[in-house]
């Protein structure tokens, strides 16, 4: 199985990347970083009559890594109980992507497993739900699947180690992933 | 009263432009729209011991104009369920003015007003709700009191003028605006 | 057109109904008040040999108003962030009624226009959205489909009249209904 | 610590309660099964000029136990999308106790610890999250603390036994609850 990680934080190794790490041990897999990327907020031409036009950055290159994926995790903290900005510029460019005929986006993202991990402070176990919802709706959009999800709470770095429960969650998913089977 | 509206479109004149005049019909206010503004994505360095460094971008002039107004307008296409990755660049920087000293950010975002302004297709009325919370607790956060929003249904250019429902709760909202009665 | 009022309130002429009265302006319906009614909580008989037994009370007098129906507005004050323990009722013996071969439960339920009208204190514009996704999930599952919503402000008798915004909405609704344009 | 379970399932032995035996796992503590009582729906006389009349049930005696308990963990199936009925008429019901003057209510509530167990079918961990909001606007309204849900995915009776991401995490606030630690 072909599992891709897209990590959104602005940070090296901050905590949701280390609660992703629970969900990955001992996976191969592919790690992208959005803040090593670069990827253009969308200009939206939906209505214009030539269409998008072609942008100079990493957008496609990420699309196809992630129209190749089986399986992908979805990496962000909670910054102003969204994810990242970061990452909700890659997926408003998925608008240019899906009327792109050279990605053939929504036949190959249909069925594909999508795991989404979060974390945060300020009660994310509570305030992190509209995300959740949001990121439904996208993966239902789409065809894609959501397996699961896991909301770790942490502020200072190092901080979701104590989150026992989130990583015990992350540990149950990472035997999903392993033996693929759901 | 000093009011500020705040476009995240990436289009010129769309519908949620075009739903926000319906709110702001005979009111003095200042646009601003982020499509014409260099804002960067933050750079989290929350925990860094030199903190954060200063950034070259519009976001320190932006930041003024919305601290020194009174009613701040946030208007919004329904991007991917959530608002543009422009706007959403905008707010994951106040992590950053949150920390700056020269702004005395929550002192002066405290009792603000805040009107959110969202348009967009697939069912917005029920898949924008995780984005009205989503916008309740940043205000919560910083104190901010949401007065109104409203959601219009719009896809095509100029579809939200069908949308009689959101024009007509925009019009009461603009005689709030008017008369600051609330 | 077929038009069938249910109100989930406890007290007589409260907010909800009257704010529901706005939608209802000028049409033809039937109005059905629960706290007239006989309806006994679901026993969960899904999975027993016999399925469920026979329960005496005025449940499927309603729901055969309700399947007679081609538009519901379902009416109720916001109590404890959700809908009246009496309507909650109501759906939960809808897992009754979609085993009752009597009644084509869900053939009948497809299509169906549904209007929802909240009203009820504590910030409802932004409490009762849990409450309007619950509904939506409800509609989904049978089929139906919202129409439109209204939530109102309002605490002690009579203060829903103050809010000019959900009096609006529930205007604009009354126009779809009257025309069944949508 | 004195710990109350509270159950709103109509089914003996269900899976949301043996989804709540994994939280509760050698805890001693006071089972309630709402069906076993009974708890009438709330009469609004809120704004009647002599307040609530006394009802006639075992509402008083479950609001002292309530009242009593150090931890309450609510125990409900996923019915439509929300608690069961019963445990609705429950909460609906703390409207009259809050103007009880013999409870001290608000009082007492305060800071108390909640949980809340849920199992249903039909994406419970996406469609059951309106629930969560709604319980912790509930219990942010009377001052107490959630501290923690478990959402699990079942259907026939006995299914629960297969959701261990759901049972890992009514283990991990096993031990929460046992060491009080949070």
């Amino acid at each position: 199985m072909n599992v891709l990680a897209i990590y959104g934080s602005s940070r090296d190794n901050g905590n949701s990347e280390k609660l992703a790490s629970y969900l990955l041990k001992g996976i191969n897999h592919t790690p992208v970083h959005l803040r090593e990327m670069k990827i253009k907020p969308i200009t939206d031409q939906r209505h214009d009559s030539n269409g998008f036009q072609q942008v100079e950055d990493d957008f496609n290159e990420l699309i196809e890594a992630f129209l190749k994926a089986d399986a992908v995790v979805f990496v962000t903290p909670l910054y102003w109980y969204g994810m990242s900005g970061a990452m909700k510029d890659f997926f408003d460019r998925w608008s240019q992507a899906l009327r792109d005929e050279r990605f053939s986006f929504k036949e190959k993202a249909k069925d594909k497993k999508a795991y989404v991990i979060i974390a945060g402070g300020d009660s994310p176990k509570i305030k992190a739900l509209p995300l959740i919802q949001q990121f439904q709706y996208i993966f239902d959009f789409v065809g894609m699947k959501l397996e699961g999800y896991v909301i770790g709470e942490a502020n200072a770095p190092g901080d979701i180690e104590k989150d026992t429960k989130a990583i015990s969650e992350a540990a149950v998913m990472n035997d999903w992933l392993k033996h693929n089977n759901r």
